[in-house]
């Protein structure tokens, strides 16, 4: 039995909608998964979380791992159980949190050596140990561990050995992975160089996993360059599998992501500017914490049907977050969380309609606008 | 027409029930009030008040005078339309909030004198601009300007000069207030003097006010030396009018002022002990943060019905604390101020069914018991 099964059903160009069943339900793609780094989104709970229509989420593995530890998970029923979140949830390796997040990162060929940003305690990392971490969570789908490299645009070099040492790793995760109620995927590496990109996509996909994700973009490469990035590796991946492009959130990225055929994201842009008053609208970006919106009683966003526009002004919601109210922040968050997971309707929607083209410009000319 | 009717309902012992019928709805006493401070409950928002069953809310005339300022808030409509939350609001009169929180405080017979805690500026506050502010804010019931004795037990000599002068500011605040969709409570004081708490409350009602208050208790005073200043004010107080007790909400505090009449309270303490991770609950009180819990599935509290408690467990509030996460403040607010506002309604039950005695010596029980 296998943990995934993925059925496309529309298709618009290179755009396309798809039905991913996983064991805790199914997920309609393209989908947007909100990030709850420690089992939750910032002041955003499961419940609030389905009132929203998120119908898949993602946890970070590596702040899982230093509190409260797999072990208390995993015996608390995994992470469904313990974080009330009864619907699919992605993990991610860690990899990209340790190299951030971590302090004295030593990568070898064996794995990732750190010293625990909670405690300092020296700890390593290795394929094998990221995907039992994973299983003891009990997510729905697994990442393999990468070798993340930083910089916005590698040299060739540092981009090719990173690969390299990246498809290693993923074959050693493939075979440490045995779970039958957990899917695993495998990563895209390669930098901006479309020809690693394409070979890497070649040998992770012959190494076969239930899905593939684009790592390493979003990091200072021009839009062009990720479109290519990310058609030169799709034209190596099965288009029968999901492809997830990890990290990017904007709604301009979100729609020529979509447009090139990526079914899966995540992001943290849309709840990070929320905390700092800046919304989605769709009228354009507004940052609501401006003086123009002081006594503004009109709600962020008039066309938006989530809990925050359907009950509060903009002059309330600057106030909350000029004051240092945690509520300004959560407010802001469900209505951000609400515009993505409904672009995410939208565009599902105009895929099966074959009008994508017409939602994507929309959204482009958007980002350009800012409301005050 | 009167601004307020107070229907009074059931009766036990002095334990007694009522309705309160406001411009903006009705209120059922006893009645705990929500403290939202700066138009908001920290981290929980006019929907989830309604839904945890509160029918008032106070928020604090100081800080909204600050920022937004009154007027941002008239020119919306009031606190009603500004905050969402459309049922009835008390506000205070802000004088407990400067002498605490600004710098330089001078009292003088005109009013008080301070350096503004946003931006330095010196400001005065008045009995009569405080009675102006309120109006502007539109709230349903608003309080006269005191003066405040910190001191947990006054000496006589201050506490007697404190009242005089309260009494003073009380009857200019009362010529001052005009408004035919607003109630004004009095403010009874005298410290934990028996004899000036009955001078004070003889006088304050004499100038004849919708409700009275008893300030200036819970600074230290025994219970018995709280319940002989509330009992001896009473008995100049016409039972006929709503009595609040100010500051107060500890639940063996709530049923033993109820026992003695009182019937509206507020309090910072559900909210304030919640985001220190520490629950009430109907087997005593938990501090949810300790190691104890770091494995424990069941909910806070297994008799509850709040949000929290249906959907999420003591591990993972704990875990969600310890990790700063505010939605663990957020979900350990909902569930304090749902047992508080359920020991409410309990209350006005068990004092019609003349079963309050009992209640009240059960919750007094609970008061010394902590789960870990």
């Amino acid at each position: 039995m296998n943990p995934l099964s993925f059925e496309l059903r529309g298709r618009d160009g290179d755009a396309r909608t798809g039905r991913l069943t996983t064991p805790h339900g199914v997920v309609h793609t393209p989908a947007f998964m909100p990030v709850a780094t420690y089992g939750a989104v910032r002041g955003v709970d499961a419940v609030d979380l389905e009132s929203l229509g998120a119908e898949i989420a993602l946890t970070n593995t590596y702040h899982l791992h230093e509190r409260p530890g797999e072990a208390v998970i995993e015996e608390l029923g995994g992470l469904h159980e313990f974080s009330g979140w009864r619907r699919p949830w992605l993990t991610d390796s860690g990899g990209f949190q340790i190299t951030s997040l971590a302090d004295r990162v030593e990568l070898d060929e064996d794995g990732v050596t750190f010293s625990s940003a909670l405690d300092g305690t020296r700890r390593q990392l290795t394929p094998e140990s990221v995907v039992a971490i994973q299983q003891a969570l009990g997510s729905d789908i697994a990442m393999v561990l990468d070798e993340c490299v930083p910089e916005a645009v590698a040299d060739r070099a540092r981009a090719a050995s990173a690969q390299a040492r990246s498809l290693r790793w993923a074959e050693r995760a493939r075979r440490a992975h045995q779970s039958k109620d957990q899917a695993l995927f495998g990563i895209v590496q390669g930098g901006s160089v479309a020809s690693l990109r394409r070979e890497s996509a070649r040998e992770t996909a012959s190494l076969g996993f239930d899905g593939y994700a684009h790592g390493g973009l979003g990091l200072g490469e021009t839009d062009d360059a990720r479109r290519e990035a990310i058609c030169e590796a799709q034209a190596e991946l099965p288009s029968t599998h999901p492809r997830y492009l990890m990290g990017l959130g904007k709604p301009e990225d979100l729609v020529r992501a979509i447009d090139c055929g990526v079914d899966l994201f995540d992001c943290v842009v849309p709840t990070r500017h929320a905390r700092h008053g800046l919304l989605f609208t769709s009228q354009g970006q507004i940052v609501v914490r401006n003086a123009r919106f002081a006594r503004d009683e009109a709600p962020p966003d008039p066309n938006c049907d989530c809990p925050t526009c359907t009950h509060h002004s903009r002059a309330f919601l600057r106030h909350l977050l000029r004051s240092g109210e945690s509520l300004g922040a959560r407010l802001a968050s469900l209505h951000n969380l609400r515009f993505t997971l409904r672009l995410m309707e939208r565009a599902r929607d105009a895929i099966e309609k074959g009008r994508f083209a017409a939602l994507r410009d929309e959204i482009i000319a958007l980002a350009g606008v800012r409301l005050g």
